[in-house]
């Protein structure tokens, strides 16, 4: 695919998103964004800022969604790695033609405005890969 | 501590360095950085840039390697996140006085000339955190 931009962001799985805002604000002198709650993705959404790359701490509204059950059986700690990409519907066309496997067919809406798609680790060594076209940052 | 500059690079767990390199240069488009044998760390580095941040692939030496222990247990994937600092022991102070557990007492020489220091995921929310001083790159 084209070269992605950079990194957009690196996601972290939280259980409780004050504390771990507080740890990552006031200990280790993130900046804070941004707090959203994404249902369709079954997440609360922490932007904190690291120079310009966003960490994004992720909070599961339930023990029943993706982040939830990735906390149930790995514990918190890194969750997804996110490349910042021009054209998203075209990269996810080429990865899924290398043999990438895709959880959507199709980018779907993300935070602010932006259109992002995944990798299922299985076919990134291990690595759950979101593609992000946009900012991501608020209007 | 002192805000870190960035995010330094992103680390992640493979078992073969060269299928992990092709994929992401060819399938993803990173760009392909130095390759470097780090004996003290039990791994073998393959960089590779996203934009200005970096991603580092860890081959680990063999099985008894803190890096083979990772993916005997967990599998391949993202394994540590890294912040750049200004002042690596000076950040190491003050997150070791916040209550964080620090895998050096000090920061010790890292690749191409920086210093780096280990914060334990037990006191980071599950994050194996690594904090760089330098810039990394090739002299």
């Amino acid at each position: 695919m084209a070269a992605p931009r950079g990194i957009d962001h690196i996601a972290l799985a939280v259980p409780d998103l004050d504390a771990a805002t507080a740890f990552w604000r006031d200990i280790v002198g993130l900046r804070e964004g941004a707090r959203e709650v994404l249902e369709d993705q079954g997440v609360e959404v922490q932007m904190l800022y690291a120079g310009e790359t966003r960490v994004e701490l992720l909070r599961p509204l339930g023990p029943d969604t993706p982040v939830g059950r990735f906390l149930e059986k790995r514990g918190p700690g890194l969750h997804h790695l996110a490349l910042a990409v021009e054209d998203c519907a075209g990269a996810l066309r080429e990865l899924t033609a290398a043999g990438a496997a895709a959880l959507q067919e199709e980018p779907v809406p993300g935070a602010h405005g932006t259109r992002i798609a995944f990798l299922h680790p299985r076919s990134t060594g291990g690595v759950l890969l979101e593609l992000v076209e946009g900012s991501g940052e608020p209007a």
